[in-house]
């Protein structure tokens, strides 16, 4: 039994008191909302995600942190510097999706927290005071909404979209907000945006496979990608599967499998970091013996850069456009959804690049096809983004798994980075 | 309101006192089981198909055939010719789906019945006995089985099948044997076996639109097809839309359309006849944001020729594989379901043909890509199938439409095939 979490981390070697002090740490939260199949289930605004807050609130005080909690639940512990008008903040979120891993959020609030308290014990006082932040809600698992706590924070959530908030037990944000002592009125303070953040870090685990396959502990996030659906319908004519000839047919399922065969070309040409995937179609009928008339399918297509990410949807319609040309079937493009990219300032990627090789690290980029708490904050204020490996790349599951002298690799790293700025 | 059907048969225009009787033959039965959509519902072995079958009955004995019902509910009229030794067998079904329409089976029936009551007002005896059937629950609508009736006639159906039948309310094959008199023993007895028949021949509405772009009233049948299934499951693995770069995935989806797309290049290759259709599919694990990491699919295949048939089976296969070939999909093919093609002897066509051409009619070849009750007939006796014209291809709906005059230039064109035979 030691491919599950727990057997994973009874098998990991430890070669500090930093690393111990992870591992310990991990742990503890871990036995939060375990679940049977030693994941994690603390859902937004949970009893259990407020147990795992304050958890980390008692290491905080531990260190002399002052803790505060916003109107959105957010916490933030501060760790005085030698100029007190302006902040380094880091951090992330505690809790999951229903049954996922240990890593994902826990890792960037508990690193955080690491590297002030290497400082506390080496007696050092960062330039300016740090904030460890943990938001509510990342996961948005309960009101499937995400970025809840972080959104807030920032000005980012209106009456609008908090109105429609209901968890499946029927529960509103009201009732959520007056289980924490709060109400939607500080709720919506955003407060982020009276802050002095000279910069936002955060560590999050990759969700992917390339540190894995490049060996590599940490990665620097070369940006955030903004996120965009559409959907496309493709239209022909339905018929029977025995009795319309081949070259009668107007069949939209051989259209639309010419688009999605070439999709990915369409992406590639647009950047590296460009992606476009369909993951959901509906096929109409959908009989057996009958030639579809109508598909329908959601184009999810980002790109970490904005004018990229124009051209990535403009490409994608286009595409759409050029597949149907000259034939019987129509097309129908509708773009639903679209979030802007966070971009990351080279000059603060530089920077890290310095902190890479200064720790004998190699600075490998990275973007982020995820959103992370990041994205929130990085709509006003400079921000830097660490991913750390992930076994096999899997993620919101309880088979997550981060090896911790990785975790400890991206303290160091992010220490360095702060400590010379 | 003339484009429904009853609009439609009020405007239709009739050139003989046939015409006259085809058209309110087609009306009377379609007032057993009309739809308030003005479709159609009789079910197999439902009241309504019962109804149905005696209103022939009585038209049958009206012109001095001899009656009889068999074990599997089969109407048979028997007109006497020369030779009795020997029939011509003419007929098809009169059930429907759920809410279809009025020409598919009934044309057929209505059709054969004409023929005999020209015959017999003409004082004709045709060189064998000449006997209209009415096939019971073609559509196989209530135990989702399918040309039920000529298959109990031909031995085609086992226990085995018969057992698994039960319809939405919980009735056995033995329930609704009891309802017309029969039992188990009486539906497996197989008389066609015993038969000797001549030639069946079959009058059905086309359900494609060849003959409407042809500008043809009737066509002949050049074959029959056999349905295939092959069920494909293209396996790669899934992952996070964001996350995962273009070039370090494993889409199923993008490989399944790829084969989807150049599917029909792969049916036109192997004969005119050919027809290969995927008209469901899933993809999974279906999110928006998820690369798809399995899509399971079923390939709709048919020819009217055994070899070919046989070859499209193999290139389907052929064409998964070598979609997958040196990439990092895999693909399992299973061919579930393979019914074999029912040739139509080229002898009996060129004497379809010259009836056409004594009735100026083009002699047009139509391959059915559908199944009929000739199919289960085929298995042991010559057939031949004459299509009609269907308005704009549509049926199994209320709108499904042929004009009287086309019905009755069948009638016309099957009776001179039986006189000159």
């Amino acid at each position: 039994m030691t491919n599950d979490f727990l057997g994973k981390m009874a098998a990991e070697t430890l070669e500090s008191a930093s690393s111990r002090r992870l591992h310990a740490r991990i742990l503890e939260i871990s036995e939060i909302g375990r679940t049977e199949n030693q994941g994690s289930r603390r859902m937004g605004y949970s009893e259990e995600e407020l147990a795992a807050k304050d958890r980390v609130a008692d290491w905080m005080e531990g260190i002399g942190m002052s803790v505060r909690t916003d109107g959105a639940g957010n916490v933030f512990g501060r760790y005085r510097g030698q100029d007190d008008s302006k902040v380094f903040m880091a951090g992330s979120h505690i809790d999951s999706v229903p049954d996922g891993g240990h890593f994902d959020g826990a890792a960037g609030v508990i690193t955080a927290l690491e590297i002030a308290t290497l400082w506390y014990e080496a007696g050092y006082q960062p330039k300016y005071s740090y904030e460890v932040v943990i938001f509510s809600d990342e996961e948005g698992s309960r009101f499937g909404s995400g970025l809840t706590g972080s959104r807030a924070f920032m000005g980012m959530l209106t009456e609008e979209e908090i109105n429609k908030y209901r968890d499946p037990e029927g529960q509103t944000i009201d009732d959520v907000l007056g289980n924490i002592g709060s109400d939607r009125e500080q709720f919506l303070s955003a407060e982020g945006l009276d802050y002095n953040i000279e910069i936002y870090a955060e560590v999050h685990i990759e969700q992917a496979k390339q540190l894995e396959q490049k060996e590599l502990p940490v990665g620097i996030v070369s940006g955030i990608a903004g996120a965009t659906r559409t959907n496309i319908t493709f239209r022909g004519e339905a018929g029977h599967a025995g009795s319309t000839p081949m070259t009668e047919r107007r069949d939209a399922l051989v259209k639309a499998s010419e688009f999605i065969s070439t999709l990915p070309e369409v992406a590639k040409g647009i950047s590296r970091e460009a992606v476009a995937t369909v993951g959901k179609m509906d096929v109409k009928p959908g009989g057996v013996n009958v030639i579809p008339g109508e598909v329908n399918l959601v184009v999810d297509a980002r790109d970490i850069d904005t004018d990229n990410q124009s051209k990535l949807i403009e490409a994608v319609a286009e595409h759409a456009e050029d597949t149907v040309r000259d034939s019987s079937i129509t097309a129908e493009v509708d773009l639903t959804t679209r979030v802007m990219p966070i971009p990351i300032d080279p000059e603060v990627i530089s920077r890290m690049e310095a902190s890479f090789k200064r720790q004998d690290l190699l600075p490998v980029h990275l973007p982020s096809g995820a959103g992370h708490d990041a994205m929130s904050i990085g709509t006003e204020f400079p921000i830097t983004m660490l991913f750390v490996r992930s076994l096999k790349g899997i993620s919101h599951n309880p088979e997550e798994f981060t090896h911790i002298e990785d975790l400890s690799r991206s303290v160091q790293v992010l220490k360095d980075f702060f400590e010379n700025y």
